[in-house]
């Protein structure tokens, strides 16, 4: 569809933007305070979860199938835990770790271990000179300053509507032994929604690394986190390791924290069971030994992947109008504009758009003198540097439906008011 | 005290050692199987925080000084939690961060931070060549596998009963760059039972650093945890180096791990201001904030100061007639022998015990054979290398008091069948 402004003659332009500007000051005069920034679960999403405090007092049996919850041991975590676990991500919970409350940490953890003492008995990175990592963008901002922060260099890849693009990837992979690693959100990806494809699940799994320490971080962060009438399907990317005869390919990542309390949910981790033993190792230094009624309270309340699908349920309920409103704010106010492109979400936390090329600063900038926060502009790629500025990450979760639908409306002007203004600059 | 073996004749010592012979193979028959080697509290000392469980459920307010306690945020921890353990260590709450439940997992992250990037904008550890750090010993095993594990070179500082030997320390500190860091345990120091007197303490305030990134890791693990008569007070550091007009030499830590429930307590860690700063901004890649129903269990149970004093004297009532037992078997069962010494300790987790020159690794050996575990003997210094190897490290919490009888009356017979062999073989 072609951009309405840029197809309107000057006269036309002028009157527009004059419209947008009288639109936008009439905003502004409101002093709106909203947050469309985070990725948080709303207060009637924690709440859900209430009931699970409950279930924990002073008469509870602190033993897990013969292990001590109130005392010091089971470094990997209560084996009722890392059950509940492996049904998440239907894995085999010998090869799980729950450890702490946050899978970014996690994350960090490792990369960290793999600089300061390497992965598989291979060198540390500080030792390797310069080591890369792709991350496939639009993508998650703290992804990418976990291995900026440690030095390393990120390298942007596309995103498709499949996932990322992988014959970037496997070149990159396959030829380079400096690329270390990749960033995955391979369902409901952040921020884009997308669900990688089987044919992307295989190819990651197929992939001939020149490093031996290449591993992939798959973050499945929202792995039962769909609000859409059905699920769509991960293919298990170690079924897709056995069907290539692979293994020592992924650390496998998931979390509670949009389950139950963010922060204080339970965060667990997976791989191979050569590289789970490594990982065990390297925790074994840095843990002494989990915190454990957090994930006793977890088992007890969830039960089973049947109670955490259950849960999602009630989650789903409160997220679908929110992200229905996204989808129809959008397409009312900039469907007909030509002007920009957005995702449809079935799960997950985000909408990721796109306006005209050189407009995301200029959008979020003005979204913030008009009283609503954004997500940085190029929070979605390394660095901050988003090469056409054209992203915006949309975090629809977190205000109530009125406070969203008034942000979102002030969203349209302004996506409007910049990009009928690139439009005139650029004559 | 003259060494009883050394002193017999040869006749002598061979009737000795076949007497102690037989009474080692009689405790052999009897299959033991007791364990003395780790600082744990025991079931009982666990089971005096059960009412915590009780104070929150699912009506519970989730408001912490207006910030929300089941969501993300708060990153430096509930604002309660930072005064509970601003109290705990005696310093300015906002110097505090509380995060997750173990010290040690506090340490091992921010001497893993100076090593990839650095301390107050110093270079990271890793561009800097060869780095060292001292280990006051016999000391705390994990908080040397922590530096060795990074590669760390661990320099052993002698302990005296009034804390590391400063004359030792400064030297090394002041003339030595490559010195970035030292190990203590202030205050019933593991395994000694020392508490740093305050000479040793102001000495270690007005220490003047030839690296710019040293900094004393001042784990305060016992701060509370007195089981003599009275507690035996630790000069606050901060104030000593307010006194000698220092800043940005101490990281101080502590735990509730042994007040509440180990690997399920609060951690915490303070410094000067400019080392806070650069301790949260590295805790803002590597953390998304911390788990806060734990941080609020706490609050609500112990309150304040006198309230973990209240609660530690419970603690005390179980632990002093298990170290008064370990005083009574070992005065009884050595006190005449002129073959060890031990500590006297009135707080803390440990006893420290030593035996001949090259005794201690058969001790152990002995023990394991007799069906009692201890800790590793060497475990107390960097590297497991004790070098007269006569270091032990006693644990007396956790058995139950007759099988902690039991265990000691063995060990008495291990430590005598072993000297007089050494007696034997230095003829």
């Amino acid at each position: 569809m072609p951009n309405v402004y840029e197809g309107m003659s000057n006269e036309e332009l002028d009157a527009a933007i004059a419209q947008l500007e009288a639109q936008a000051d009439e905003l502004r005069a409101q002093n709106l305070k909203l947050d469309m920034a985070r990725g948080k679960p709303s207060q009637q999403q924690t709440d859900l979860s209430r009931p699970m405090l409950d279930l924990i007092n002073s008469s509870t049996k602190l033993v897990d199938e013969g292990v001590a919850v109130d005392n010091y041991g089971s470094p990997d975590g209560l084996p009722s835990a890392r059950k509940l676990a492996a049904e998440i991500l239907d894995v085999d919970p010998a090869n799980v770790i729950v450890n702490g409350s946050s899978s970014v940490n996690l994350m960090h953890d490792l990369v960290a271990h793999a600089f300061t003492n390497g992965v598989a008995g291979n060198k540390p990175f500080y030792q390797q000179g310069e080591v890369k990592w792709l991350c496939p963008a639009p993508g998650y901002d703290r992804h990418f300053t976990i291995t900026a922060h440690l030095g390393i260099k990120n390298v942007p890849v596309p995103m498709t509507d499949e996932g990322p693009d992988m014959s970037v990837v496997q070149r990159l992979v396959e030829e380079d032994p400096s690329v270390k690693g990749i960033w995955c959100v391979p369902k409901y990806s952040n921020p884009t929604g997308v669900v990688y494809s089987d044919a992307v699940v295989r190819r990651f799994a197929a992939l001939q690394p020149a490093a031996p320490d290449f591993r992939i971080y798959w973050d499945n962060a929202y792995a039962v986190h769909t609000f859409g009438d059905e699920d769509t399907p991960l293919m298990n990317i170690f079924d897709a390791l056995r069907g290539a005869g692979r293994t020592d390919l992924v650390y496998e990542f998931g979390s509670t924290a949009k389950v139950t309390f963010p922060s204080s949910g339970i965060a667990f981790v997976t791989a191979s069971p050569a590289d789970i033993a490594d990982i065990r190792k390297a925790f074994a230094v840095q843990h002494v030994s989990p915190e454990k009624f957090t994930q006793l309270a977890h088992v007890l309340y969830l039960k089973d992947l049947a109670g955490v699908k259950e849960h999602m349920r009630k989650h789903a309920a409160l997220l679908r109008p929110r992200f229905d409103l996204v989808e129809q704010k959008l397409t009312d106010g900039l469907g007909d504009s030509g002007v920009a492109t957005w995702t449809h979400p079935t799960g997950g936390y985000f909408v990721s758009f796109d306006g005209p090329e050189g407009s995301a600063r200029r959008i979020v900038k003005l979204m913030a003198d008009l009283g609503v926060k954004l997500t940085p502009a190029g929070a979605t790629w390394p660095y901050g540097k988003d090469p056409h500025d054209t992203n915006i990450r949309l975090a629809p979760t977190y205000p109530a439906i009125e406070d969203l639908s008034k942000a979102l409306d002030v969203f349209v002007v302004a996506v409007r008011l910049v990009s009928a203004k690139l439009a005139k600059e650029s004559r």
